[in-house]
């Protein structure tokens, strides 16, 4: 008997852990070792630090992000600016976007984006919330509570967040709203010799006066 | 205020995962992202899994391989060469070498490797076991247990397997036994002309007769 296979509750662990996003056979392999013989502690703490992410973290009630209470920090935060929302994929692009402190306006996070390859309709992502939540901040007749005025699509510049761009746009051009989407150009340091066609090609179509 | 940090239980999660080894913090948000809002099931699965790996394996109490028994699969094979043992560092070489068909004895697995680099001596290895181990079999009076008659040194050729090896050989070199170390030389499909010196000059030292 060669034993070519590992304790069957290894096996298990690896199994779990080659699911998850970039994680091969050899690197669950080589995590499972870890947290067996390595570093023991750090297993339970992990499978605790799991449950207790899952357990408390949900969804916010109005823009989908990731928090702790009610609604997120900057849905219940009144110093933002309540007449514009950001369309995001992912709650991480909320947190990539406060990073750069260049908005103060709200987020919607689709948790998802069209994508006909993957077989993701934009039913299956949090458009419909998107499409109640701006009905209901344009009929309100609440005076005193701003009306949502921009809708910022600021979805990835890739296929599947142009093509969610799009649609969204398509959804929602009968509202009185100003739709706008993140601009293309050259990144930050970026050389203009080695751009492709495509963001060269956005970056001159985006130009802005400087004066 | 700016939400530029994740809710505090998934901070927590994120700490945790990027301890595991070649997990960095982008991984780590990446993987908890994953666990708390695409694959929910995922983490439940994988919290459990960890517990019961941790809870179910241990070291094999004669060679220190991982198992879930009290003696692991080779250990507790009869079929197996007991007169040679070969000595690696993790339970993983186990594994690969079992996979390769090409041994049939004994392994003393070491948890580590000689390293005055990371601060890690022979002694918080499992050598004091090995030697323990060697000494019992050769002092052993019983005549139908076969003494050990080859120590394979199976660590790794870089530099702390070398000098691990080389710091067992010195250590048994008193016993009555065969000490040998894992042939080095050009792997299967090693073009020679990209081959480096110190593996160039390991083959030719070890060249054999075909004849």
């Amino acid at each position: 008997m060669k034993a070519t296979t590992y304790p069957p509750s290894m096996r298990q662990l690896v199994n779990e852990l080659s699911k998850l996003p970039s994680i091969g056979e050899k690197s669950a392999v080589r995590l499972a070792y870890h947290l067996l013989t390595r570093d023991v502690p750090l297993g339970a703490r992990l499978s605790e630090a799991i449950t207790a992410a899952q357990e408390r973290t949900h969804l916010c009630k109005i823009c989908y992000a990731l928090t702790e209470g009610e609604l997120c920090a900057i849905c219940s935060d009144s110093s933002r600016n309540r007449t514009s929302i950001c369309v995001v994929e992912k709650p991480a692009d909320v947190i990539a976007i406060e990073r750069s402190g260049g908005y103060s306006g709200l987020y919607h996070v689709l948790h998802g984006l069209w994508s006909p390859v993957r077989g993701v309709t934009p039913e299956q992502t949090k458009l419909g919330a998107l499409l109640e939540r701006l009905h209901q901040s344009l009929s309100s007749l609440d005076t005193l509570f701003p009306k949502v005025t921009e809708l910022i699509l600021g979805t990835s510049t890739t296929v599947e967040g142009d093509a969610t761009a799009l649609y969204i746009a398509n959804s929602v051009s009968e509202l009185e709203l100003r739709i706008t989407r993140i601009a293309q150009g050259l990144p930050k340091g970026g050389e203009l010799e080695y751009a492709d066609e495509v963001t060269l090609s956005h970056a001159f179509e985006g130009r802005r006066s400087l004066a």
